[in-house]
C-alpha cells in the first residue's frame, strides 16, 4: 500500500459559500470520517461572497479563490503533495456541465450534485470525457447512502420480493407552495429559474431523486412513461408538482408523484416496492427502518446496525442500532464510496466493490434522460412516451 | 310523531348467507345501534344454503326464503305491521340491479352494497326508479362512515387547506396476489369472473371506493384521467391493479391507485389532499386519527371523539376518544343514515340532513360511470379519456 | 344438542341507563353477534329514568323495572322459556355486591363490570356462592378480549419469551386533570366518591385493568408492591395517579402506573413484557397490532386476522385483517365466552375452554386484593408491601 | 474580536482507541462543524494499541502518546499558539477523575464524558477544581442537545404545561440481556465491572442520562426517591435494570426505568412529562419530533427545523425539517456549547447564553449522587431515600 492511505485526501469545492444550502453539508458530510480535508475552493460565483466564505472556513488565502476557473488554474500549477485529490461541485445546476467537463478534462476527480446537467448532449459528453480520462465521478444522489436504501437493494436484488410487480415512489415536499423565489429565497429562485435548473422544476430537483432510488433498488429499466406535470403557483415558469405512470422492461408497473406544493409536507421521500412474494417500504424520514411485509408472515421492520443486515448496509453504519443516524451520514456514505475509489486509483488497485458503492457519471446521465422524457410526455397527447 | 320511533324498523337481507363475507358486517353493524331488526330473508342464491343460513340467525321460518322473489312477493303480501321496512342486498355485485329494481319498483326502501351495477345503462335505470319511487336508497361506501372522513369533509369542505390542488388516494391490498379463485376461495371467486364483478377487477371493488372518498371528502368532479390497468396474477381475466392519472374541474391533480397484488398490505385505504393552506391525511387502518398539516404550524393530529371536532364526526362516534371503533362502527353509521331518513318518511317529517348522511344512489351511479370510464381509458391510446 | 342453540339467549341489565357510558357498550357489544337479547331490565337507580331508559330500548312495559329488587323477584315468577338467561351488572361500583350476589343466590348467571366489590370480605362471599351455586359470573375485564391480548398471552405462556424478567405496565388518561365531579359529570362523580367508588380512585377504576391485563398475559403472580398514590386535583378525596413497583413470585420485576391526570392522553393501556428471549409491546389505542422483538432478530409486528395467529386470537376476530376492530369487539368476546358457558350449562355439556374464554368471580377478586393492598402500601413507610 | 474566532480550536483526547465506541462519536461531532480539530492524543490505556490508534487518526507522532500523563507533560511544554485548548476524556469511568482533575488543575478546558466520576467527594473535588481555576468543564449528557429536547425545557419553562405533575422517563435497552462481558465484548466488560463502572450498572450507565434529561426539561428537583435495583443475568456483579418512584420538590411524582435486559430494544430514551395544561413526550429514537398534547385540543406533533421553534432548538438544528439528524448532531451540539465557551474565555468576553448551552460539571456531579443515592435505596428497607 502506498502513502495514500496514511494521509488525508485534499478536495475542493466550487459553490457552496454563504447563502447556500448544500455546499456545507457536502462538507460536513466529508468532516465526518475525517479521510479529506478541504484545502481550497471557489465558493460562489461572486468573487467577493466567495472569499467571505473561504475565509469562514479557515481557507489559506492563496488558495480561496473568487472564480472556479482560477481555481482549476492554480491547482493545476501545484505541486503534487499539495494539489486537490478531487473537487466537490455544488453550484446552481446549469454550472454542473462546465465545471464538471472542465475539471475531468484536467484529469481531476469529481464529486457533482444532482441532476447532473441540463440536456442529454452534455450528459453525453461529460460521460464520454470520464470514459476518456479514467477520472473517479460521483454525483451525490445522496439517498441511495442510507444503509437501509443499501438493505434494500440487496433484498430485492437477491429475490426476496419475488418478481417485482408494482413500484410506488413519491417525494413530497411543501415547501414551494408559495411564491418564495418573489420573497429572495435563494434556494428557490435558482430552482424556478429555467435558465438556472433546466427544463424541469420539481420533476428535475427532486423526481430525479425519486427515480434514482427506483433504479438503484430494483435496477429496472423504464420502458415508457405517462407524465402530467402543473405549475400551481401562478408566475412560476417551471412545474412545481408531477405525477407520472411508469411502465419497466419485464411487466412491472409504477407510479412517480413528485411535488414541493404539499403544504405541511417536509421531505417526505417514500418508496414501496410490491413482488409476488413480498413488498418493501422505506421512507426518507424514518431513514433507519425498512418494512418488510412478506405474503406469508407477519412484518417485520429491519432497522439500521442489526447484524443480521447485509454487509453493504452494515458497512454504512456508524452507531449502535438505535443511536440515530440520518441526512449527512448517508451522504459521507457517498463520499466514503469515491474516496475508496480514489485510493484504490491512487494505490493502483482495483477498488473493493462493496466500498466504493456510489452513483457514477452514468447515474448522472440516466437521470437527465429521466427528466427529458417526462417533459416530452407533459406536454404530449400520446398516453405513453418511450424512453 | 309517530309510533315509528316507538319500535325497531325490520329489514330483510338477500345474499350474506354461509361463506359470504360482507353480509355479516352488514347484520352486526344493524344490530350495533338496535333500530332495526331481521325480520326476513333470502340468503343464498342456492335455497338449501339460503334456508340454513337463515335458520342460523333465528329467522321464523315462513320468512326464510330461498330466493328472492319469493321474499320480495312474500312481503307485499304482507299487513304493514309485519311488513320489513328496507332491504339489504349484499349478494355478488351482477345480482344487484335485479334486486335492488325489483324492490323499488315495489315501494321498497334499499340498502344496496357497492359498485351499485354493471352498467350505466343500469345505473340511469336505477337512479330513474328511486326517484320516481320516492324510497330511500342506501349505498354501502362504507369508508365514508368514519367519524374523521366526516371531519375531513368539514374540513375541506369549509376551507381550511384552501384551494385544492393535489389529491393522492390509494387502496392497497394483498390477498389477491395469488391465484385464490382457482384455490376455491369463493370471495376470490366471483370477484375475478366478468359475470359476476363486471368490467373491472380490483377497480371496482376497491378503486371504486377511493373514487367515492375522495368526491365525498372534496365534491370535486373528475374532469379528465388516464388509467393503467393490469393484470398480475397469471390466468386472471379481470385487472387485479390500476393506477390513475386524475384532472379535476377546477384544476386539482390527483393520482389513484388500486391494487389487490401488494403482498403483505391488508386493507391499506389512504387519502391525501393538499391544498394552498394545508393536507390532510386519513388511513383507514388507524380510522380515528386524522393528520392536518398547515402550511404555517405544526402538524395536528386529531382524533375520534373529541368535543373540537364538527357535528357530523361527533354524532358519528359512540365511545370516548381511546377507546377503539371500527369498521363496523362506520357501517352502523351508513346504516344509521338511512334508517333516519326511512323514521323520517315514516313520520311524514323532512330528515335532518346531519343525520340522514349517507350515500345515494346517485353516489353509487358515479361509482359506476368511474368504472367505466376507467375500463375506457386503460384501453386508449391517448393519455387522457374525457369524464 | 338441546333446542338451547337455537335460540337467542335472554338477558336483563342493571344499570346502565340514560347518561351511563359503560351500559351502552355492553349491549352494543351483545348485539354485535346476535346470540342473546335484552328482554328486561332495572336500568338506573332512579326509578323515573329506568323506566324512561327502558323505553328507550324498546323493552316491554311489564319487564321493564324501577329497581333490581323489583326485576329480580319478576323474573323468579316467570316460566323458564320467558325468564332470563343472565343478567348484566353495570352500575357504579358499590352496587355490585348486593345485586349480583342476589342474582347469584337465586341461580341466575352473571356478567358484573370491575371492579368486582369494595372489600376482600365482599369478594370473598361472592366467590363463594358462585362455587355454591354452580352458576357462570364473568367480569368485565374488557380488555383482555382483543385478539392480540391473546395472542400475546399464548406467547408468552407457550414460553416465546423465555423466562419473564421485566414487565411494564401503563394505563394513562387525562380526562380527570381537571375537577369534572365539580362539574355534574356523572362518570366523575361516582368515581372520584369513596362512598360509590370503594377505597380508591385511579388504580381501581383503570390500575386494576392494567393488573388484570399482566396476570392474564404472564400467569404471574404478586409477590410485593410498593405503591405512590397521588391526588392531584385539588378537593378530590381518592388517588387520581397511581406508581407502583412490582415483584412477581418466580424473580420477575415489574412497574404498573395509572393516571388520570395526562393530560391529553386518552386511553392509553400498555404493556411491555420482556424476556430472557424477546421482547412483546402491545397498545390498547393500537389494539391489532402486537410487536414482538426478539433478541436475535428484526421486529415483527403481528395483527389481528393472520392465520399465523393462536387458535385463541384467531377465534376472537371478526374481519379480514386491516379492517380495523376494537373496543366494542373486544367487550363483545367475554360475551361470547359467558355465552358459550351459558349454552354449555344448558345444554349439560362441557364448555369448549377455547369458546369459554372469559375473567371469572377469581379474578374479580384478586383485583379487589389489588386495590387493598396496594392502598395499604401507599400509606406504609415499609418499601415492600406482601400481597 | 480577537484572532480566536479566525481559527479552529485545537484538541486532544484521552481514550477513544480502536475497539472502543464513544470515542469516534466525540470525534465525529467535534469535525461535524469544523470549529475545531485534534491534534494529540492519548487514546488508550495500552500505549502500544494508544500509538496505532492516533496513526489512524492522522495524528503527529510527537503528539501521539501512550498515556495521559505524557500527553498533559507534553502540552504543557509546548507554546501557546500549539497547545491545545480543551481535552475530551472519553475513557472507562474509572480514569474520569484522576484525568479531568489533572488537566483542570493545569489550567485546561475539558470535556469528559458521563457518569462524572465513582464518588461524591470525587465530584465535589473536581466541582471545587474547576471553580478555582475558572476552566470551561462539558459532561456529554449529549441526548440533551438534541433539538427538541430543548424546545421541550423551553415549553416546560415557560408554562405551557402548567404545574408539572407526571414524569415517567424511561431508558430501556436489551444488549445486555446476556452475559455479552463473558465473550469478550469490551464495551460490556468494563461497564459490568465494579472497578471501572463504579456502584451501579445500568443506574450509572443509562439511568444517569435520563436523571439528567429529566432535570434539563424540567429543572425539578429530586426530594426522595424509592429503587428497586436487579441484576438478571447470573454472574453480573452490577444492576442490568433498575426502577424507581421518585418525588420532587414542589408536589411532582415520577418514575424513572433504566434496564439494559429489554430483549429486543435498542436505545429507547423516552421522556414524558404531564402537567396541568398538556403533557409533553419524546422519544430518542425518533429525536426530532416532539409530541405535545394539551388538555383543550388535538395532538400537537413539533419538528426540528420549524421557525415556529424556540431560538435555542432553532440553533441547534443544521438541516431543514424533514431530513434526519441525529446522534452525532447532538454530540455536536455540546460540543458547540463548550467551544463557544472557550472562544468566549479565549476573547475574554461574556458567552452568550443561548450558544454556550452545554452540561456543566455541576450537572455530572449532580449525576454522582443520584446513583448513590439510587444505589442507598436499593438497598434500604425504607421506602423513601431522601437526596
Amino acid at each position: 500500500m502506498t502513502e495514500t492511505s496514511f494521509r488525508r485526501l485534499r478536495y475542493a469545492m466550487v459553490g457552496g459559500g454563504r447563502d447556500a444550502f448544500i455546499g456545507a453539508v457536502h462538507r460536513k458530510a466529508i468532516a465526518l470520517d475525517g479521510q479529506a480535508e478541504l484545502v481550497a475552493g471557489a465558493l460562489s460565483s461572486s468573487p467577493e461572497k466567495a472569499k467571505a466564505s473561504g475565509r469562514d472556513l479557515f481557507l489559506a488565502d492563496d488558495r480561496n479563490h473568487g472564480d472556479w476557473r482560477g481555481l482549476l488554474d492554480d491547482e493545476l500549477k501545484r505541486p503534487a503533495h499539495e494539489r486537490i485529490d478531487f473537487v466537490s461541485i455544488v453550484t446552481p445546476n446549469h454550472m454542473h456541465f462546465p465545471v464538471a467537463l472542465a475539471f475531468v478534462e484536467a484529469g481531476f476527480h469529481v464529486v457533482c450534485d444532482k441532476p447532473l446537467v441540463h440536456t442529454r448532449a452534455q450528459a453525453d459528453a461529460l460521460v464520454d470525457a470520464v470514459a476518456r480520462m479514467g477520472t473517479v465521478f460521483g454525483v451525490t444522489y445522496n439517498y441511495t447512502g442510507y444503509p437501509m436504501v443499501r438493505q434494500a437493494r440487496d433484498m430485492v436484488r437477491s429475490g426476496v420480493l419475488g418478481e417485482i410487480r408494482k413500484i410506488v415512489v413519491e417525494y413530497n415536499q411543501g415547501w414551494l407552495a408559495t411564491r418564495l423565489e418573489g420573497e429572495g429565497n435563494k434556494q428557490a429562485a435558482w430552482r424556478s429559474d429555467p435558465a438556472q435548473s433546466g427544463a424541469a422544476g420539481a420533476i428535475g430537483d427532486i423526481g430525479s431523486h425519486a427515480e434514482n432510488l427506483v433504479a438503484t433498488v430494483t435496477g429496472l429499466e423504464i420502458e415508457s412513461l405517462c407524465a402530467d406535470l402543473n405549475s400551481f403557483v401562478p408566475g412560476r415558469p417551471l412545474d412545481d408538482d408531477g405525477s407520472l405512470l411508469l411502465r419497466f422492461k419485464g411487466g412491472a408497473r409504477g407510479v412517480l408523484i413528485a411535488s414541493q406544493i404539499n403544504t405541511g409536507l417536509e421531505n417526505d421521500l417514500r418508496l414501496r416496492i410490491s413482488g409476488a412474494q413480498g413488498t418493501l417500504e422505506w421512507r426518507q424520514e424514518r431513514p433507519s427502518e425498512l418494512t418488510h411485509l412478506p405474503h406469508d408472515g407477519p412484518k417485520r421492520i429491519l432497522t439500521r446496525g442489526a447484524p443480521w443486515l447485509c454487509e453493504s448496509a452494515r458497512r454504512a453504519s456508524r452507531l449502535p442500532s438505535g443511536h440515530p443516524e440520518g441526512f449527512i451520514e448517508a451522504f459521507a456514505n457517498l463520499y466514503g464510496g469515491v474516496i475508496a475509489d480514489i485510493r484504490a486509483k491512487l494505490a493502483g488497485t482495483a477498488a473493493d466493490p462493496l466500498a466504493a458503492d456510489y452513483p457514477r457519471v452514468e447515474d448522472g446521465a440516466r437521470g437527465v434522460r429521466f427528466i427529458e422524457r417526462t417533459v416530452a410526455s407533459a406536454t404530449s397527447e400520446a398516453k405513453w412516451t418511450a424512453w
